[in-house]
């Protein structure tokens, strides 16, 4: 099973279980949460259910592509449901089924492991599901986004696409993952990966980071304010990814990442409640839409 | 047939004649040209067969999601095929065939229009596809990009998923456009093209955006004389984007447009000049691969 394929197994599965397949979103992201059609539909009492592919990007993760399964730039398939389904466990083992992955022929193993992203105000209860022995997918359901408790409780279901897809193949290394049956992972992206690295921990301009953020920060606020909820999230978003690539290049202080996350944070709060607060307005348009 | 249907059926079909299934670049664009996917491997003698979905920003096309058809942010459907194929067209007419679209019924004509993204030194001679009276695609035989000839010449054809998606649907409007059976693409997309409307032609900040701009230039310059083609093209799509945001907010003047086009062509042709040494130091990897 080639990379593409798994891909359109898992969209196919999840269409079929009523979820929209949405596209990946244009901005630079650490996780696929920070899509708007997660971190800002998981607010509100309107249904919804999505799945989509996301392209991340972790710079601090980055090995110059030598560790056979840690890469900066990684891509999720992520699920979101809301409300959460009772039996969603059960889907999501009929979703390994699909996969050819039978349960009771492996140890799969749901370990209890919590989720939260300070940066973004949202955290969630949840597990790991480790398949024989590997990490493949983390649940969580949603208790706060952007500072806001979530009524009703979304659960989000992320799988690493690459970790399943390594499983599936039985291959030892990212790079050799067939994305094709002709055409390996690493042939497309391992030469990427190499530069990318190269940039995050050596050719980056700390200064120069520095000086977006500012920029980033100082625009997110200003059209937070004009209760434009997308374009402030797009620089919301530019500055949270400014600040992991200061991370990565070892320039943030103690004191400084605390007051880097303080303001990301602060700004996710104010856009998520900017957000409620028009959705509400529209008269939560999705609450009279079947799924 | 409703939109996440349609992109299934694309990937398919592609998929079945040999495409790698890839997934938009996670970048703001201006079109599925400037995805690596395209914008690098379209140069050089390695073969190469992509297609994928990639979202694109045209601020200036913006209309605050009062024009029936013409949004600034919408999906195009991308394949590029090198060497292209004698009997392309062909090929291209039985994927309409596979969305149900009998060209034997239709008035299906191909009209000359040749193409050129001059920030990116690209050209290539190629037609439109009217399908009665509708534009739906754009075919293009790439000559150019990042102003060095291509040998062999790449086959791009651009399907305007929205354009497709209302005559399948027969449908009138964009935000109209069934999604999934229950949720239209307005529901998902109307509230972010009026605000990011709104952002482009009334609450950017120009002195920003000329600063961020004159930033990007830098550090796309500096990255590209390391060498780091894939972190330097980042800042240029970086430059094009923020080019395009001046351009809509109105402040650009005939001067400052050649000289804003001229630095991004500059850079556009230097990346490709380093991608394609690079590509010829590796030794043409994919030229052993069979796709």
């Amino acid at each position: 099973m080639n990379f593409q394929r798994l891909i359109s197994i898992l969209n196919n599965f999840w269409s079929q279980h009523g979820c929209l397949i949405g596209q990946s979103y244009d901005m630079e992201k650490g996780a696929a949460t920070k899509n708007p059609h997660t971190f800002l539909r998981v607010l509100g009492p309107e249904p919804w259910s999505v799945a989509y592919v996301e392209p991340c990007r972790r710079p601090t993760d980055g090995r110059y592509g030598e560790n056979p399964n840690r890469f900066q730039h990684y891509y999720q398939y992520q699920v979101l449901i809301k409300p959460s389904l009772e039996n969603i466990q059960e889907i999501y083992l009929d979703s390994l089924r699909a996969l050819d992955i039978y349960p009771e022929d492996h140890d799969v193993r749901f370990v209890e492991d919590n989720w939260e992203d300070a940066t973004v105000g949202a955290w969630g209860a949840g597990w790991e599901v480790w398949l024989d022995g590997m990490e493949v997918t983390q649940f969580t359901y949603f208790q706060q986004c952007g500072g806001i408790d979530c009524h009703p409780v979304s659960v989000e279901i992320t799988y690493g696409l690459e970790r399943l897809a390594m499983y599936l193949q039985g291959v030892e290394t990212i790079t050799k993952i067939k994305w094709t049956d002709h055409i390996n992972y690493g042939d497309i992206h391992l030469q990427g990966e190499i530069e990318q690295c190269t940039y995050n921990f050596e050719a980056s301009n700390p200064e120069m980071l520095q000086r977006l953020f500012e920029i980033y920060e100082k625009e997110a606020s200003q059209l937070a304010e004009k209760g434009l909820v997308l374009p402030s999230l797009d620089y919301i978003l530019k500055c949270s990814h400014t600040f992991n690539l200061l991370d990565a290049r070892g320039v943030v202080s103690v004191t400084e990442r605390t007051r880097y996350i303080t303001k990301i944070r602060y700004l996710s709060r104010l856009i998520a409640q900017v957000h409620l607060e028009q959705r509400e307005k529209l008269g939560f348009p999705l609450m009279r839409k079947q799924q």
